[in-house]
């Protein structure tokens, strides 16, 4: 069994170009790293988006919105107010979010002191999905030591599955975790980029629809559990160096939730999907000291674009989540195959 | 050319039965009526949901749920912050929402006064898709008489398709209108139901992902201009008579598009998406002089069975609402096609 | 008795310097226009803002925020998604928002024409509160002809109190109505306006706290019924040339409800509080092809300097509202007194 | 100096009588908690809210809402979607909450282990203000022992002032800290309680307005800095016994800012204000396997006086929080002095 990714396997979801690597690090200045915690019963880790520069100095134009809010996704409330993103964004199992806001905002205390900016409040932000099946989450073994080395490990080419906040998280019944996917859009004949991340652990094997046609057999869904309850979560990360303003970005958001949709989610009770997104244009230094600031934004009737390569990059992101992951057995000897099995090698 | 039902045919979108008339009205108590304007230039029209009794003395749970503000609905913000609604809700083309809304303040106001009820306030609910294509939207025909009309010719068994408000409308390239369906769910081993009726005018054809994978031609696209970008809305109204809180009703709603991203919609820029929702259970008599009301609700770990019926009901109906529309010719002679054309017979 | 202003009177409300009119017409290019109808048992009106130029083709940046619901205003879902007014907003009595509506549509419809702008969408901005209790409010007296006299009659130096919409409204059970303000604000060494015009239905003698601690008699409370509830309403518009962004709208507005609260209101149930802003800077003309804008916004750092603006300039509209507002006896014989009244000539 | 509270010394805020403690304890089986860290360039600490019984098995219907998203608060995004409240309250300086955060977890692990009931997934919720004027706020001293000893600590009658989280928060220029009080309203002959408790750190004493127009002198106001600009925050929670439902509750916590705002604040920039409300009534038992609940809720037309009496508690609890605040040295050396010291022994 080999872990192509989607477009490896000739499966194409929407008409727009993927950037080179097909990720979220299309976006220049990001980077993405992973810690993964594989012991036993322990099937769980950091996943962390370094965005370019320092965002606190730095502070990049954001927006979030809560498709469905069973979640404990941390910092959305000033992402809201403010319409800025200000650290990395960090990715890791539900109950492991206290731990790793506070490692978060320690990294981010040293790192702005190391460059003479003293910070007396920062607003980490963190996703999380439960990996409560394949990992013992009332662990919480995932702190300072592994949000270090999440960081440490970021980088362009970053791997996609069953690794980082990846590792134990399950999609459609089967292996889900990381996935991402880009795609170029031209403005004014200049070409932007927008990338998804996605930590997946939603939907059931049941209502798995695939692009073009392709259907699990039911043999397949009968020994995958396909019709079990979806309870899970979503986390969707978008980045673009297009310069939308948050209201922009908010509205582009709200468009990768379709891409979960046509793979067949309905958006369960139980699936705390979480949508973030940034801009790496029109950055506000804490160093500016005018009160007016020039920015650009795009002309409002071109956004259709951009909602379109948000539902499309959505989509490919999370089907690459489950291609590109292997089969994982952890807590108590659960198991989950990977949706690569339904395709010949 | 025959105007079958989607069911008729054979397509079966999802796996919950539905009610008997497979319409929003198996909710009992409520009725849907239409007044068609079809004299050349203006192809438009009303069309009315009328709820059980009166509902501004016997108010109703409700709730409502943006998806794509790009639109002009009236009534929201009451809807919002009482969580019930007080009139009936109608239905008509963009610019036409004001005359509706007046109409049906006075048509309240006079229901009202028969029944010894005076009234200083009324919150009228007027949702809207931009018909212009093929109706002279400056012209703003409808007026009173139309809504009177609609009101009377309200029943349980309503036409669907080109009909009422849904007149003028075009989805996914092809000609649009009025839908409906309906889905059962069980609650405490008795039976209750979730309908839905849309007016639907969004979506390009190149977008259209009909079930089973069935997929019009290129040729057929071709002809119809299935590349022209999203303008239009959908408004989608729910209704159920089981016990769902304000909250809990929101929750549900917001499943509705999914059943138009099943279909393709990426929910365009220019589509107002609109989502309302009511429950007839748990009325609320103005007459009640209590403090404290006994009420009921759904055990929330069961609201799964509501999400999926939602969206099974709203993919359906807006499958409907082009299946049963005829070709309608209107306003500088412009046509739109049925998506019943590449169906045999 | 004679309707001097709060700041003629020696009443000062806050710290920033108003402009010359001291009206939200200090904003550069903003009229306001009465049509006041005051015959017998109709005592109502219509009164509108206007924004400089054709507000359909240079687009405003513009924010909505619903501080209780319980209200008619119409078409705040488009703001809110778009970030942007398109009409001028007119202001009415409850009942009479869909006539007024439908009137602001032709209105631009015509005046678009006029410029060769054909329109096919367009979302007219309509604010209420309940004038039931000095006017026949069933009655809806204002139409097409009501609000195109108020837009003959805009101009800068408008008057306040009972006239155009405030002709039939009630404030902390005295005669309430239109009122206004403005505050300067620095920014880079250059000025800029913040006006507020606020339309007053609000509130109970009871709660009334007037600035210096001056407080109505007991005697006069008594007369004035003043512990009947608050079932109201105010409307609060802002209009600033500074280049405050759709979310800074958003952030700003919020803050006139400041000078609601400090006059003694609690924001009562029954009253429909509706904040409305817009700025005059960063249009976006339709005409413009280009795919990218260049806008400003100002340093969120600078923000509070708007807030206190907002607050104060929203405090002195109201208490304006009221004082310059004449007696008015209007349906069934009712009368209102006037806040003047309490006050030496 | 002695710290009497604003009643004791014949203020009276507002005409809704108190319960017995004036305090959120009033609410039956509440009780609060304080662990206050007092050591040189530390001042800080955490202060808990208690709910009755296990609020994991036996959920409280709950709502949040933010009036200035300036803030790190961690919990709202599943208190909006469920309408519950699963956890205690902590409350903390704003770099702490992470590590407060994964106490609290572990806390609720362990405690719902201990009665039979496995828990995966939870979601605390803590609410913070930033105290980095008086304590090291990077210094992040609280975590899993300060939390069990606030929770050790709980009681009904519980100190007020500079204790807990409240040891290092400054209110308008001047000491604050934790505040509370609470208001007796009566529902169909029964009599019913609203308590607040809030965590003050935000306003400028230039500003502050006392009741009864008591008003410190300038050189007091000089002497404490009163211009300084309001960056601070202040959490305000509110509790009832009363069968609110979560809509009902959202809107009565949105008056608490009006006891702020008579206290002089205008919600600067730089506070995050969040309320976060609660009931004890119509609790959901997760035992509970019936699909459909009895539950009440309270006639909304008499939600005025649930209003009312969130305005006035809030107001009260804001000046007791100051009046009950000693003076307090700590980081750097740096003082402020308590509102006491206006006010004759």
């Amino acid at each position: 069994m080999s872990y192509l990714r989607a477009r490896e396997r000739g499966i194409i979801t929407g008409e727009l170009p993927p950037g080179p690597l097909n990720r979220i690090t299309d976006v220049e200045g990001i980077k993405v790293g992973h810690c993964t915690v594989a012991d036993g019963g322990l099937q769980t880790g950091v996943t962390v988006l370094m965005p370019p520069d320092n965002p606190f100095t730095e502070k990049l134009p954001a927006a979030s919105h809560v498709v469905n809010g069973f979640g404990k996704t941390l910092g959305l409330v000033q992402i809201d107010e403010l319409g800025t993103l200000e650290t990395p964004v960090a990715l890791c199992g539900t109950l492991n979010v206290g731990k790793i806001h506070d490692a978060l905002a320690a990294y981010m205390l040293r790192r702005c002191r190391a460059e003479g900016v003293e910070v007396t409040s920062i607003n980490p932000v963190v996703g999380e999905c439960n990996d409560g099946f394949l990992s013992d989450i009332a662990a919480r073994p995932c702190g300072e030591k592994e949000l270090l080395a999440a960081i440490g490990d970021a980088k362009a080419d970053f791997p996609l599955g069953a690794v980082g906040a990846g590792r134990g998280m399950c999609c459609h019944s089967l292996k889900g975790g990381i996935g991402s996917a880009s795609r170029l859009v031209e403005l004014d004949g200049k070409r932007y980029t927008v990338g998804v991340l996605t930590l997946t652990n939603h939907g059931r094997l049941h209502d798995l629809r695939l692009p073009d046609g392709i259907r699990p057999e039911a043999d397949f869904i009968r020994k995958n559990g396909g019709a079990a309850p979806d309870k899970g979560s979503c986390i969707m990360l978008l980045a673009t160096d297009a310069p939308l303003s948050d209201r922009q970005l908010k509205r582009v958001i709200r468009r990768m939730p379709v891409g979960l949709v046509r793979l067949g989610s309905f958006i369960g009770h139980g699936s705390g999907e979480i949508c973030i997104g940034f801009s790496t244009a029109n950055r506000v230094s804490i160093a500016d000291q005018r009160d007016i600031l020039p920015v650009e934004m795009i002309n409002e009737r071109k956004i259709d674009r951009f909602f379109r390569a948000a539902a499309e990059a959505a989509e490919e992101s999370v089907l690459d989540s489950m291609l590109c992951a292997e089969p994982v057995t952890g807590f108590r000897g659960r198991h989950k195959d990977s949706l690569s099995e339904i395709f010949p090698d």
